[in-house]
């Protein structure tokens, strides 16, 4: 076993690397994420949460202001604009926001209709209006910007026999297929899998193997969403992140983190370790031309205990330092491990980035940007907390069908 | 290796005696399986899901007419009782419906107050409204002739550091010791435990082994509850009924069944034969004069995708189903098998038990009962689920504060 | 909702339909599920356990000729095969005991070179020794006349950094692509996943998308092997047994059954309802013309507390008997039900067939293929283990490496 | 929410404190842990690998020599003390190695009359040699000098039916009495549980549970052993381990890593932060007068890949990480945060202990206890390993019973 040499002589010129790469991060957080939401329990209701799509993006933008690397929001079409209205307002809510709409969600899980699924429906109606929406989101997309379209389904079953797996994957194709022909080129449509929930005998997409499938079937412009709440225990997702970046597969991500289900947690919150080792494969990949491709890096929260706005800085926060400690690990010594068979050395290599104090680093590259060393203490100096607790005051509804 | 002989000679009294326990069963099920319910992600009405109290307990009635052996209703206080009115009314109702009260549940978990908990909240507040409204809970027992208080708390935190595990100890030991104190003798305090949900870091009362312990604390009147979703993966249930038998612990329990989570399905739909484990080591402890103690056999599932009457039909049929074939098991072939350490004789006794199709035994059962063999076609006979379409309609409330 | 007519008038004839597809069936047991073995804690030796390649050929003859449906036997070409000797033996001995040579399996995972992995070492010596010694399979299958090449890999990793994921997943694709080309064109490779063991951290085919993947990747003869024991918890396997199936990719089984790991109990023995669940996929392809693919059934366990043959008879009795009920699903009935969005009558559709004691049914196909009823009972009456024991004794060995 | 003030002005007397707490932490390391070892697909050797007891407490102290705070080491008898000459020289070699011995560990799995349990067995002979073990290892306890006898045991089933639960714990009650009733008064005896393997289908200890109600029926002197791999996935560990506290049950720890089961990996290898939470437990414990109780930290760990000491010094190194960070955490800004409900500042004052790099503070403690600043580097740079690899070279045995 050997270890790796003290910090190369030209440490320095990295670290402006470094900086510069985590300058440089988009992040886009959910507009679901500033409003009013809960469990199966109840929701507990917080005094200034965002029910217009326009106070959604005000907060995000907030986000944004105190962070710098979270521009893009994602919209929920039905929560976030239940008429034409709501939509004509988008632009320029956002441009006074100071952000830019992200990934557009449909939902196709709400209504009624959906009550046995939606692309992959016994029910013809409920597969047309689903293919309709879809397409409906598209236009949508089209009208504020968006180039991403992101599918989650709520399809599965509650029991065994209640559909057949064929008839509903073969649905599934056919229906997804004619939304994937309706986008315009330069779209991407992203496909999420999930375990279980709201389905829990099966879900039609259940893990990443489903996804990829059926995204190869549809084309190049498919790609694959990893919801890191959404696996089996024990599931190794940095494993399943690097199989997918070698196969072109990869999309985007939904950050989050649980420990026993999709807990929708504060990503990195309960097992940090494991979102810096999803973000090495993910640096790594940057580094490498033939791997590196395009990913989405999007937050799906939604924060019952913790205030909204201070919930999202900390979540942004937390990306940065896996981020951070990632850009750290110096590759050329773990490959030589690696190739030397030397395991210890090979792990103290990630270890001794991991147990880096990110943190003066992260100071110094907001203050770069021109931005306060601790966004969240900046946050609640900054006096916006007070002001939409008393200005919006504390209301139920969540916008949109969800109200 | 050795095998059981064929059934002894004297099987026809034995049979007579399987029968006789079958029909002796007393099953509860929840006022709550008979309103609209859904998850996280929306619910899905049925035309004729019961509202109010009285409509609950006119469906459990019906439930009761066609099996014979679900008398007992649960009621979760504030669903069903909003007000004095409600609770009024329940003694004649049920008298109506040709059922009776059975379990009084609490609901400590949706008022925006118990948002850090009941019993374990650091905000004393919160701990005394927990108390009180449990302290209402045994009047209200009192009132409609119910002697058992089933406690299911939502407590637990969602982020390492949230709260002290020692200092919600010991908070919910001192509340709930205070709910004890002011049981009548003759009441019986059933104290549920669950993995996780809607804490997604930790649950107060997360497994057996928290309850069982709190149970000795309290004293000779706390028994444990086991629901059946409320486990970790791969955990064998039936031994911890055993223990707890063994222990004089065993208060009751929440039927439902699983896949992935707290799925609440229908009993015994997803791993039968886990069930029929479970009801095995019921029935040896029920033959045994030292292990026989009183249990309470309560159903809790509510379902969004099949109808609310026959999903609760089909239930208990399941429990039958389960406890038919626990019964026919030859438990001197068995025991003898164990102690000689035949591994696979003993484990041919339960599969052959389990292997018998019990469906006919049921259906005289049934018959002698004086009731239709197939209770499930005899509802679905009956017209009434056409009645309460009609009658009642489309509604989207669940009644009382769910409502 | 709407329930299935009672058994159509032509039972008649779909009843001997059942039959020969029952006696039709093929099942391949192990060739070290008659050898000593156990777990890391020790092994139990059995007096009579075969060592040899003929006395595990001898032990299988057994059991085919007890159950009529298992004329296969898996080899283990390390453990079975130490030297030419021994192979050149075996069509001999196979032929007196009975059967034939089923899979040829590779063993790259004892040898000390194998610490780091066979096809996805670091170090090249063992990438060589791997790629040899499975084209020394192909020859062995080409000199025993087998037609399958069954890969399970030991591959993986037990920390962080040991190992580059990308890299490991590129040496695997180019090793296993040279043995894929050196295969003749009428053979079959089958590629099995396990989410872990030996591997503590990641395991390189992990699940069932990675096989899919390389399968692809390989080509035709290349298909998937879903060992029952290797999934995460929760995992619907049956939903992957279908998807499988539309893709194409269904290579075949490993039987066996588990409740936390890879346990290795018989198959059956924990979830028989989940085991049916999955032969109701399999029954439901085969009368698809579309669908129906040739798919190797084969058993994957080792018995340390049972007895070794009776373990297995008990294995080939119960997938006879998951297969004979869900050959018994009324598949018109089944669609019906599903088409019509009746999700109750669809799940009972499953659990009447399921309910059904299928053992006279197997006792009468038995019968008519000219065998004991019940060949457990056959066994023990047999004096074969007797025999064995007091020919054989106790020994410590498994034959070849394992020795 | 309210964050904590920056470090107290008084910071350098708690640095003083927390110094002293590091140096005075006592780790026990397994004489298992220096002999090969393997999973049951095989073992690989490592040239130098320790076989007898005086080469495994040799290197048990060159891990003592280089951390300062690892003078323990656990025996396990079967495997260390094959006769009584090997007994006889404990003494001589330990005061060599410059340890002494830590608990004894009795071995009552791997016998062949085991083979159904030990205390649990069917079987009467079997339950006395396991009674008659426990008895010896108290006496040789005596001999040695150790005060703590640490029981794990293999006790489980693979079938339902194999045996009855509970015969099997009244027999283990039973024997586990008498051997409690034969040990001195200042000997502690530690309950192990675990939720599967060997057992496959149940675990007579399966979790804390059992362990905790077994322990409160024999006396104060049997308290609770957590091993950090032997929960269902999910379990909140930290709480099991408050809980113990508050019960006065927690006995001890046998320190290791999982991502899937049993992994046996380096503690804080997979998932550091819950490691971190774990000694946040121990270190508030340890400040509260009305909780500290002593507790053994033992490591149960055996190496496959990594070279056994630099391994088990990484072990030591990374438990002293844990609670170097542990100690950091600022109590009363937590317990403020907690009693005022302020989830998110809560949170972060353990996140900011955990973020702290203790690297630098480590180098420090171990500078003035006359340490090298890095142990492993110490140890690569010693030649030991060179030195034990030439004079030991590779044996395939690993002592005792294990050979």
């Amino acid at each position: 076993m050997s270890r790796s040499p003290p910090a190369a002589s030209d440490r320095g010129l990295e670290i402006e690397r470094i900086k510069a790469r985590l300058k440089s991060q988009v992040i886009e957080t959910p507009s679901w994420g500033y409003a009013n939401s809960g469990t199966r329990f109840g929701a507990f209701r917080q005094p200034g949460a965002a029910v217009t799509i326009a106070e959604k993006l005000a907060d995000a933008g907030q986000v944004h202001r105190l962070t710098g690397v979270a521009p893009k929001v994602a919209m929920h079409v039905l929560w976030d604009l239940p008429d034409e209205a709501a939509l004509e307002g988008v632009p320029a809510a956002a441009a006074e926001a100071g952000v830019r709409v992200g990934s557009i969600n449909p939902n196709v899980f709400q209504h009624q209709s959906y009550k046995l699924g939606s692309f992959c429906s016994p029910w013809a109606a409920a597969r047309a209006a689903t293919v309709q929406h879809c397409l409906d989101c598209i236009a949508i997309a089209d009208a504020v910007g968006s180039k991403v379209l992101s599918i989650w389904l709520a399809d599965g079953t509650n029991y065994p026999g209640q559909d057949s797996f064929t008839a509903r994957k073969r649905r599934l194709e056919e229906g997804l297929g004619a939304v994937y022909q309706a986008m315009p080129a330069d779209m991407l449509m992203l496909v999420e899998y999930k375990l279980f929930e709201p389905g829990f005998y099966m879900t039609d997409l259940c893990d990443w193997g489903q996804s990829a499938l059926l995204c190869r079937r549809l084309g190049p412009q498919a790609k694959v969403l990893v919801d890191l709440g959404h696996h089996a225990q024990g599931v190794n997702i940095e494993h399943i992140v690097s199989t997918l970046v070698d196969e072109q597969l990869l999309g985007g991500f939904h950050f989050n983190n649980r420990k026993y289900a999709d807990d929708d947690l504060v990503v990195g919150a309960i097992n940090p370790y494991e979102f810096f080792l999803i973000y090495n494969e993910l640096a790594a990949a940057e580094e490498d031309p033939e791997r590196a491709i395009p990913v989405e890096y999007m937050v799906d929260q939604s924060h019952n205990l913790k205030l909204k706005i201070p919930a999202m800085v900390q979540t942004i926060m937390n990306i940065q330092t896996a981020y951070a400690k990632a850009l750290l690990v110096n590759r050329p010594a773990l490959a030589a491990a690696q190739d030397a068979g030397d395991v210890l050395a090979g792990e103290l290599e990630l270890v001794s980035a991991y147990e880096t104090d990110v943190r003066p680093l992260l100071a110094v590259v907001r203050e770069e940007m021109g931005l306060a060393p601790d966004p969240l203490a900046a946050y609640l100096a900054s006096g916006y907390q007070e002001r939409i607790e008393a200005e919006r005051g504390e209301r139920t509804g969540s916008g949109g069908l969800g109200a």
